[in-house]
């Protein structure tokens, strides 16, 4: 008789104490304006991480080999957002102050925000890659300045200039990509040229964004805003291994919205990325 | 040929000078801590309403008789709930001022605290009729005053004790039935007793507020927080059709989230209600 | 080893010219300008027909002590109306020429006038009993005669006053509700007074016709207008027990429309119907 | 900051040697032939259940106010039949022998075999009481002696005639209701008459199992075999609360298979139902 | 306050007379055999609409930029197929004649052969381009000639050989291909080869015809007729951009059946490719 | 009047005398761990097939052209593991006595091991070649020896080394894939180097079991464990194409878990790959 009563996501249950990576959930969503639901985005993934190998063929290399932790889910003040955002920033500095990586699980694409912020506090040379399928830099949206659709836009006025390396864009307002170009590196449509970024950071630490929308609808339908023509899981894949030489101080996940996907693809990628993503920290 | 260029809910395409009621959508669910979704409620409504006939075999009238107006959709500012609040405030004052009646569409149930606020102005001495499954009279929800689960707490901070009738009521935390004890006239469970709250609330004005999970979730699973043991569809059209005599000044619909059920029964029970309840106005 | 090549419906497994009772399938919803999908009807039925058991406990009966056979779908040239209603006729006018009994499975409602006609031909005193949440009396409908919002209409042309009982209607025109005072047995909302009317017919022949959104969209949300306030699964099988007595020369069910009902709660109700019927022919 | 890193059943959160109720999940539904999917129950039940309050109106208690534990879910071995009834009894049988009682939740009906067996060692006089649209009664299904649709069979086996009371049943084969009449107190259909039992079965311990399927399918839709004309959640639960008077030891819920419905009523419905069979023992 | 009441297409803003471009909606779907629901794209298209920007990546133009009208959807009477395709007609004919371009939203392919004869009236030299997965080419269909399966070869009798290009087929009967060989410029599979096609139209007028299940039903799961093997939307946007030199006077989108496709992506590429439609034209 | 009363899978239709293929059904699922379902793979295939041309284009080859019979689905005793294989046994051999080739519809991937032995008594120097996801190589699944994940290795402690071909896997413990490089041929991720594989096994005779999760998920959702980054249609029915020189005896089609893909395409995906499998035997 096997009794499963601890309920951690596959391969992070180690005490906190040993842990080198730190997983945990920050289940807001409460700026999105089109399709709410990304909140349900950790519960998804710890509840369907069982059905994944602990093994990589990608990396060749397995969970069991790291110690990793997941702390849970974040316990956020809807209709509060500041509070949502201290609460997270709490969470994210007292890993980084305990030395650990983390990976955050969102979430809209907002909560980047305290967790960046944290790990910059510890590492003020901190780059940003960024992938996504949408700019992520308006100034304001509908005149709130803490947004989904405002959030690099946000790290960019902590980092500054030529901090951001941002990856599969392929949806914005004409300012936008305006603006990007004076003050981030983007790249539209697809992941190419990510080698010359690797040389560029060198030793730099660095937070690696992922917007999971960033994939194509067709391997990710479960997400608020999809929009077509994104990569492929394969080139999302590649892109990640190849990311191996950085220092990733930490990473995160966001805009999983499991409802949206009766099928539970977009919650299996999820979880299979998450696994890529712990090997590569 | 006959073309559909308005999108008008069913029934509701007089012009605002002429209209004796007017409708108009409030699709918020900012501070919805379990499902969010009834931000699709007004514009399932809307798609949905030419499903059914204008005529209501219920109360032998027709809505060809009156004069309707559906303003359309409040454009609301994810994330920033005081300013939300403040739009939907000066949408029912507006409507209020041209004394026009009319019928709000959630949403939450936190969009009702500023259409009642804009109607008491006028009328000093409203009467509230309450139904739902659950009190919403918390103090605050983690934290939070401005809450879905608080706005009849914040209702009767306006209006006071002894001007508040719940009906249907099921779910709350102990503290909650005990409080309504002293400040509102609670009827657990059912749909009884109507006939008293009519009598005493006699020619005074009334606000109507209708949180649809006071049905059961049989006849509408779709809404946030399904809550069994509910009112039938036909206990409640009997409860609606007794409140004629009153002086109705203002009603509304909310938590309705259409996306929970892919049968659309929901809206469809939302749109019979939205019928019925503008022909009792 | 036990291998399943028939997929015939549970029950209906006696050779065409044994059986008592004929069940066809009519997969047409081309006139349907709501939500359509009734088309699926019959083949969802019959898959769905072995998770019933033959027996039933409201009669005390079972479809093993019966002789029925199911003939199967019928091929309908969608895009032409006129064929595919000669097509059901003949189907209907060879097994009552059989001097067999049947059931239709529907299909949206306009299937049942050509089985009407074919049974009339052979029963010209031919009653009519019809369960329905909508009048189906309209004279046309967007200006085209046969649709499923005029049969009943049109069955009356061929019968005449008088001679059908509607049951459990609760939708319709103003002007619809009024010609029935003049033509047919109306009672709206319930299956109350069957009593009456089985002593008036008496020891006429009858045609059955069902459509299934007679039962509230709680428990058969599957259908193309789903109408609230309807009856429920033990006030219609209540309802059928006391028909017993009358001389049933077929009858149909009609408007599933299963695509509407992932959960196959529809689906089920049908097969436990049809069951039901099968054993009062 | 608030983390919620545990994700216990709503108010079962005390340690396991300071609970007077243990609460565990049996997610196996091998033996299932029509529609599979029991197996989510638990943890649906786990993931939802923090929608509802620890409050209970109906009874006037609230879960705060007894100490409960979540012991997590059985990891079952599919596949191998024999196996996981030992499992299930390993744990059944240590729960019992550190005098606490159980709730059990399925998973298929079969599982209650084993707890069953579990609790009646220790209480040799043991009643059954087993609400259900089925009667669970063959003595094999398709050649197969331990199967959802024999397991009150087998159970019957252990305990002897005049030792179930069986409720709501309204479907089986002929042969077993004849059976019925003769070995076990079976009221078709409905609830009634629990009084009667009451006062037969004493002071006998206890052991009560609910197979879901009993409510309607309106109300509870996500069930393998949905069976109309069942009974409603206020019938159930008026049903459960006279049960208070009695001893029991142990109960179970089986038979959720969320999967079936997206809506998430069926889950809602079983998290109540479970708050207040908690609040019972 | 702002509020939204005219519920018009992204982008399509400007009044009838200014406008250069006109979209409508055709929701027809009474010729389908397998899967209806084709009816719903317009509405599905106009209510996700305002998730996508105006400004293209792709051209680097904004929707901002041209003047464009929504004319709403046609309302049409099902089971009459002669005059849906009249009322078509007409509509397509009256902005032809007001010297502006459309856009047609399917409905079905059949609504195709109404709008092509209109534009032919007025170019009588016109070239049709069509993207879909079917071929489209037989000569009836059970026996009805006016079909969603027969509309090329309905549209051929009326321009003659190679005056269509046909692109991405992938099924269809042998004799269809044969034929096709005679007839029209079929590629098969794929969008190879445009560049010849576009130098043989030169300045001729063109009408581009996409049946939506020319992509893979990976990314367009939300129709019919699915079949795989289909193209990316990648290589779909690539071939669009390519057709800027031509003289384009109407296209459509047909078959978006967006009831098959809870994730809604399916709607969002339409909503996509209608934006970089609008913007080639 | 043309009726369909048969129920074969589309171009199934000769009589099994006459047939040279034969498809059959295998709808278990009773080993799997993760999301059970693919007993419904066989009943959705033979639902939607006739949603296909019997021509295909890839080929230029048509089903009218070859003898096929439909022989059913195998009626199988859930919870009793070994009497299903040899049901499935029984079935296999049946047909490989009677000289005709058979295409096996699934079902988990367990079904395939009593279809191989079948085959190889008849033919000992059988080759496999294995398209999956999954290595399928363990010795024992939670304890469980005949398992959906130790299929193939139960295969090769048949036939032995050097007789395994694999393609497309990715997933698997890391013991599985290095157990691989001393007993099969393993191509991880994709389908290179069949051209080698063909060239080996020469006229040997070839079982060909295709996991249909050897897809992407973004083609393939509807399967019980979704792994992305897997092989697209077109890259699947090359292969298929390429292996038209081989002396295929059997094959298999195994996997579909309908359930999990509202939108059909899975379906649709099998549906199409049966046709070509066919017309490869």
């Amino acid at each position: 008789m096997k009794i499963n009563s601890e309920f951690k996501i596959l391969g992070f249950d180690s005490p906190y104490e040993d842990a080198d990576i730190v997983v945990f959930g920050a289940p807001f969503d409460g700026t999105v304006s089109f399709r709410p639901g990304s909140r349900f985005g950790p519960s998804a993934i710890r509840n369907e991480s069982y059905g994944i190998e602990t093994y990589s063929p990608y990396q060749d290399k397995d969970m069991t080999d790291l110690k990793g932790h997941d702390l849970g889910d974040l316990d956020l003040p809807f209709g509060d957002t500041q509070q949502v955002l201290r609460d997270i920033g709490d969470c994210a500095r007292r890993i980084v102050r305990d030395q650990k990586k983390f990976i955050m699980l969102g979430g809209e694409h907002l909560v980047t925000l305290p967790a960046v912020e944290a790990v910059l506090e510890a590492f003020p040379d901190l780059c940003i890659i960024h992938l996504d399928a949408h700019t992520d830099l308006r100034d304001d949206y509908l005149g709130v300045k803490l947004s989904h659709a405002t959030v690099i836009r946000r790290v960019w006025e902590k980092v500054g200039d030529n901090r951001i390396w941002q990856y599969g864009i392929r949806s914005g307002e004409r300012e936008e990509f305006q603006w990007a170009r004076q003050h981030t590196f983007l790249t539209p449509f697809v992941l190419d040229g990510v080698e010359k970024a690797i040389q560029e950071i060198g030793r730099r630490p660095v937070y690696l964004t992922i917007d999971l929308d960033v994939l194509d609808p067709s391997a990710f339908p479960g997400t608020g805003t999809p929009e077509h023509g994104g990569v492929t899981f394969r080139e999302l894949m590649n892109f990640l291994v190849k990311l191996t030489p950085l220092d990733i101080k930490a990473a995160d996940l966001v805009e999983l919205a499991p409802h949206y996907d009766h099928s539970g693809i977009s919650t299996a990628a999820a979880c299979k990325l998450l696994r890529e993503l712990a090997l590569i920290l």
